[in-house]
């Protein structure tokens, strides 16, 4: 019962999660997956529930990982920075071949009107990455890179927004065209006005 | 085994899925709600699936109708009648308690990666609602309300994904904000862009 399988029980459900859904996975499927015997799982968990729960934070933190890495102030413009973070993710989603999104957007959809405890989750999830978005904002408007006109607290929300529309729609077309049409709007549109 | 019982299971059908997901709706709890014998689901529906591609079908179909109505030549600028449109949406959802959002972005997060025929029901049911967009964009660009450099295709699509994220991202907050943030990035914005 170390912290290891509590580690590995979310990692199982993780990949479980975001490759179908939270309905459609069982404690049984998710141990076995995971090597663990059952009875190991009401040991750190009381419901499936709350392991989704540690499963979407687990999300976050590596989505928080990457921005870290993607976003840091490199001597790079803070607009270009965010470009290529978005370019960078494009060429995960393309990895998978369009399949997955993302999985606070697809466990919004599925989860937050009937769990409010999975709820909270998803939206401190969201607001982590906004938090983020939201920096490197501020700073391009700091250097006098963002339109006057422009908030970055409302444009960081905005983006991210727009973002999960158009993982929505990739999924639906399996096509990467919502989001180049993302990249256009945003990039050569919104972000270059002045 | 009227027309009027395929009617009645695909009414029961959307309202089942639209309140909760595909995975946690049996077809036994559909033809109880919709107080038809188990048998006669099988008369015209040879799979659960089958049964959600018509309730895509009927949710597209009411969809169509009210952009038949809201959207149509009345004599407003189209401009005017698009954000008339997407306000009318955003009291639906209010009476919603912002908690449903919409049926073809639910599904395409819980079942495109999955079925193939629901994800070609769900791909149809934005073309068609993409198609109406780009009909009303199309009559701005003719009478100059348009920027020159906005091709109204594009337009259409950008605008229907980016609600799709804005209903999402509704979901998670249960607050109305991402739909206003929606409203004036795009009317306010870029659809006022010379």
């Amino acid at each position: 019962m170390t912290e290891q399988t509590r580690a590995v029980l979310v990692k199982a459900a993780l990949r479980a999660i975001y490759n179908s859904s939270f309905e459609s996975i069982g404690v049984a499927a998710i141990t076995e997956q995971a090597g663990v015997p059952k009875g190991s799982f009401y040991h750190w968990f009381s419901s499936k529930e709350e392991l989704a729960g540690a499963a979407i934070d687990a999300f976050a933190d590596a989505g928080a990982q990457l921005r870290k890495e993607l976003l840091a102030d490199d001597g790079r413009p803070p607009i270009e920075r965010l470009r290529a973070y978005f370019e960078h993710s494009i060429l995960l989603l393309k990895k998978q071949k369009l399949k997955n999104g993302c999985m606070l957007g697809n466990l919004s959809l599925e989860m937050a009107g009937r769990s409010e405890l999975l709820r909270m989750h998803l939206n401190a999830g969201f607001e982590r990455w906004e938090t983020a978005l939201r920096e490197v904002l501020i700073e391009a408007k700091f250097r006098g890179e963002l339109s006057v006109d422009l908030d970055p607290s409302e444009v960081a929300a905005y983006l991210l927004n727009g973002w999960e529309g158009a993982l929505l729609r990739m999924k639906a077309t399996r096509s990467d065209l919502p989001l180049i049409l993302f990249m256009r709007f945003v990039f050569d549109g919104l972000l270059k006005q002045k």
